[in-house]
């Protein structure tokens, strides 16, 4: 007879054995105390220097305001489906808001980034059965788990390589449906896809495209619209995905496209269709955020020069990291243990929350740190950061590895 | 070359042309006016019967306070995954008060309902990769889209019958794992699950067993833990899982069950680790609601005596229901058009919101209304919904449906 409990205890100690059971770190952030965070039970106060709220817009007075305002006047729950009672103004505003950021004539909006990349490629292989997918091999979790669960044919291209994303193009009829599914900015080694040159390969081989902008809206365009949008190819774009957790501070995902794509995809997605929509305080939240980074550059102009700021101060100190043009600091140490125990030391003995990045998040041999800067850090937390860094660094012997950009 | 913009319209038309095309009703809820909503820009105040919110509880004021407090002090989003930053005091806190309601070891929380069961069924045949799935036909989008996308075996059981479910668990190794998935309370018939047979053949067949008790939780069982618990067969339940976005009032989901299951999916599910986590203001919000419910009897209470209220009411006015022992009234109308229009009628004549439920969220042919009545409702409320339903069935020459129940 199966035994249940030894398969999950099996599960468990297989992945102790390979150095990464996670144990979640506990922290508690103020509004008001960006970016800082109590640690643990010790009530000690870590700097943070890996979170995902890159602007801190979850605690911007604007953002959680009309949070609370719309928690006073509507009460938490949506109270439903989109369909049975759960559509309000909040919603059917921020999705309006949304088309207007990416110059789409509609947007969708998903409980999560994760949903929205997961429920839409599942989706569009329904609407389109014969539709073949090419996919950068660095795509996130939640893409591989859409273009998973679709079904469909699919061709990976090595990571950024458009000699071979061109190959694979080639080597299908040209009259099937086709799509190019790739990320802006890579959350894990931040190198930014030549935007460009894939909207020309899909304009040759008659393929769509559909990119992910969650680590680069909110940052990137004087409107904060992401990286396809500054460098002038957000019109080439058939599909832009987002996320409403990361630069915007509060929780959700999107797309947005032509009507009729999306009207498509609203009609058809089960992970649309099913579930409770967002609390009107998270979409109103989430609307008034990307409303005001559509005015506002200053912080993007400061999340610039803190970037720079880091890089070089890490530079000077020779600390090596995976270059590249985005936001994202990667360096990588290339040993699950040895990453644990560096940010764990930093935690412990300086103050430095920066989680370790294990498999698999990032493939083994590559496990890194991921330093992520934002308007907040000040001078003096940038060189207790590179001067902890060395002195870990130094402590555990760790050199931190070049590896090939692609 | 293939036509893109073809596609996506023809999709839209096919589902026009099947009568289930979409147009979400927009409503407005206001805290403190519950089960009262206001429709779309008319602004007209309509009472919401097909609210999900069972007990009103996202507009409890403890429910309220905790959230805007919570956003106040810690703003909005989490700023990250439950791996790199997103793991705090709220919701660490929440998964103990879940494991406490259902008395299981651990809980773990996901983005939503649906999450929660996409993730856990596609992640429990990573884990047991000879699994074999036994699921009843009636099974919710969200779990068949588990099911399949697991690619595990699986047997489909017809609604609720226990002699099939046997012959299919007979009909496999019994060395192999198994694990019969079905729900408590089953969303649109309202049916419930005969949970001690299930169990019994769960053990004499050595299979596991995984309830949704998405629509029980909160709502029966002394302390609010659900249909398993109140006829006393939650210990023989290997995993519960649940919604924090219907009687909770709130948004999330959640699985409930052994250390080393928890553990074992909390380190493989792909739709739990890459994904950011619930902001602290929704996770505290949760967690009042819950521990609220675990006190107080008293909204359980006066929502089944409204429920015995309204089904009395239907049952003198000759209006046909399909019987049941849950808090879930459905109303055959047996086509979409006619479904649709009863509706529209109700919210445009009657100020009454009950959504129509058409395919794909019912089978063809079983188009319904479907009324779920809360504390909330007055026994003034209940005479106008029955004088409505006998009106608009009489303009519309709608005689309700009996179906067979199982
Ligand atoms: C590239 C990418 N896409 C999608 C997601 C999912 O977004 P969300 O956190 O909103 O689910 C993430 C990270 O979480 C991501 O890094
Ligand atoms: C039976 C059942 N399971 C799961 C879900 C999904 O829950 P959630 O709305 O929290 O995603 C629903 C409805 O939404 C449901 O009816």
């Amino acid at each position: 007879m199966f035994d249940y409990n030894a398969a999950f205890e099996k599960q468990v100690e297989q992945i102790k054995a390979e150095g990464r059971y996670r144990n979640f770190v506990g922290l508690q952030r103020e509004a008001g105390n960006f970016p800082m965070a109590f640690w643990g039970t010790l009530k000690k106060q870590v700097v943070m220097w890996c979170i995902n709220d890159y602007l801190g817009m979850s605690q911007h007075p604007k953002v959680i305001e009309s949070a609370a305002q719309a928690i006073l006047n509507n009460g938490v729950g949506s109270g439903g489906t989109r369909n049975i009672g759960g559509n309000n103004r909040a919603i059917v505003e921020l999705e309006q808001e949304i088309a207007d950021l990416h110059h789409k004539e509609e947007a969708l909006v998903f409980t999560s980034g994760y949903v929205s990349n997961d429920a839409s490629l599942t989706t569009l292989s329904k609407i389109m059965p014969d539709l073949i997918y090419f996919s950068d091999e660095s795509n996130h979790a939640s893409m591989i788990a859409g273009l998973r669960n679709s079904r469909a044919e699919k061709h990976i291209y090595r990571h950024l390589d458009l000699v071979h994303l061109e190959q694979l193009l080639k080597s299908v009829d040209i009259n099937k449906p086709k799509m190019i599914v790739f990320e802006s900015a890579y959350s894990m080694d931040g190198l930014i896809s030549p935007i460009g040159e894939i909207c020309e390969l899909a304009k040759k081989y008659n393929a769509m495209t559909y990119i992910d902008e969650v680590h680069s809206v909110g940052l990137y365009g004087n409107r904060g619209a992401g990286i396809a949008n500054m460098l002038g190819f957000e019109d080439k774009i058939d599909i832009i995905q987002g996320t409403l957790a990361k630069a915007y501070g509060v929780i959700g995902g999107y797309i947005a496209g032509k009507s009729s794509l999306i009207d498509a995809i609203r009609l058809t997605a089960s992970g649309f269709i099913f579930t409770t929509s967002l609390p009107p305080a998270i979409t109103d939240a989430a609307r008034v955020s990307i409303r005001y980074l559509k005015d506002s550059s200053t912080e993007r102009e400061r999340h610039q020069s803190v970037i720079s700021k880091v890089k070089k101060s890490l530079k000077m100190a020779g600390i090596q990291v995976l270059e590249n043009q985005s936001h994202i600091i990667p360096i990588i140490i290339g040993d699950p243990e040895l990453a644990r125990k560096a940010s764990q030391l930093l935690i412990e003995k300086h103050n430095i929350f920066v989680q370790h990045i294990n498999f698999p998040t990032v493939p083994r041999g590559t496990e890194r740190l991921r330093i992520t800067p934002t308007p907040g850090h000040t001078q003096e937390m940038i060189v207790n950061l590179t001067n902890a860094l060395v002195s870990v660094f130094e402590e555990l012997g760790i050199k931190p590895k070049v590896i090939e950009a692609a």
